[in-house]
């Protein structure tokens, strides 16, 4: 049995859409990020980063929200959310959730959170945050022209649902994801899934439904 | 066969490493990042990103050094770099190596790069990665108190690897890494394996070897 740690629309997002697109059962627990409550004594037992989501197991807990999404898909093969090792797809598979995980999520939190570690220059963090969060859209929209229509190619994969969850985050960005026209075809390719549908309700989410 | 483009002591060091754990033959090719090389048509082509490591297998170029790392795992199971998929021990795994992606590499980024992205604010970028950066050493150090002596536990593992490039990173900040006293005895510890001296000899590193 799976539970679920989570804010609604944070890097949760990817685990929870993983979860539906498997049909895995799965409990959710909700964390009031607004509140702090990341930071009790008894979220932090669990997860010592402080940060959502995080991942029950059979009553062990797990974080990250990439690792988990790569976890999920190697746990229920039979949804095929990723190619499996020794397939020709691996690298690039691996390629790209690596990708995402260090170099467009990162500046998402420093965007979101740019006086996490100093309070002073955090305008400056945020404005260079966001060429790089740009800078990125325009590479994978490039890639998409080429090698889409998902970000394997062909075949839909966890990685569609990271970016998913990515584009959603820079809804109210001065530039979306969606102003690019090949992650604007993705995205409504992606929410007409019937993940789409279940997670924004099962998260209470409004805004780009 | 393996072909690896590197520029001493980068990113690639991590591939480098596994390469060399694994006992795979490989070619090297330098790219002189000074120059800017990286930024070549030729280069660009194999990685568009501009950025080293790429990794040629079979002549099909990936990227991302974390990738590469997991896929040379999953490659060579013989050499028990990584918990194998179902294993126990598998989600601590995905969860360190995608921790270190996400939070640490990204903030050497930041500290190497501080005006990657707009040149305004290059300092403020500086001092917060520093600041987070000794967050991150701060928290490993206190995991590998309690469930040391290497990253995963009792076994040593790619991890290790990456957490060794990071620490080298980290060698003339103001704090390095080796200030933490466990992160000192691991760094002790992964030195003294034959990997080390063989890929400071092939990269040609003279400090902090
Ligand atoms: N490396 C973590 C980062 C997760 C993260 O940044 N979560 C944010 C929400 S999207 C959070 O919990 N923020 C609350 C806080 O940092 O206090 C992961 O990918 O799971
Ligand atoms: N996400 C990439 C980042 C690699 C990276 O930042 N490489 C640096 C050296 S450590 C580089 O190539 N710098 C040259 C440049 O950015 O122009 C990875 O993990 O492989």
């Amino acid at each position: 049995m799976y539970r679920l740690y989570y804010a609604p629309g944070s890097a949760n997002l990817l685990v929870h859409l993983a979860l539906l697109e498997i049909g895995a059962p799965h409990e959710l627990k909700r964390i009031d990020i607004e509140k702090g409550e990341q930071r009790s004594a008894a979220y932090l037992a669990i997860n010592p980063n402080g940060v959502v989501p995080t991942l029950m197991i059979d009553g062990v807990p797990h974080g990250e929200a990439a690792a988990l999404a790569m976890l999920l898909a190697e746990r229920h093969p039979e949804a095929t959310l990723a190619p499996v090792p020794g397939s020709t797809e691996r690298a690039d598979y691996l390629q790209w959730m690596l990708y995402l995980a260090n170099t467009l999520q990162p500046l998402f939190r420093q965007w979101f959170y740019p006086g996490d570690h100093l309070p002073e220059g955090a305008d400056a963090i945020k404005q260079a945050a966001r060429a790089g969060i740009e800078k990125c859209w325009t590479k994978i929209d490039a890639h998409l022209a080429t090698h889409g229509p998902y970000l394997l190619g062909e075949n839909f994969s966890v990685v569609d649902l990271y970016a998913l969850m990515l584009m959603r985050w820079s809804r109210n960005m001065p530039k979306p994801a969606t102003a690019w026209p090949q992650l604007a075809a993705l995205a409504t390719r992606l929410k007409a899934r019937p993940s789409w549908k279940r997670v924004c309700d099962a998260e209470g989410l409004i805004e780009w439904a």
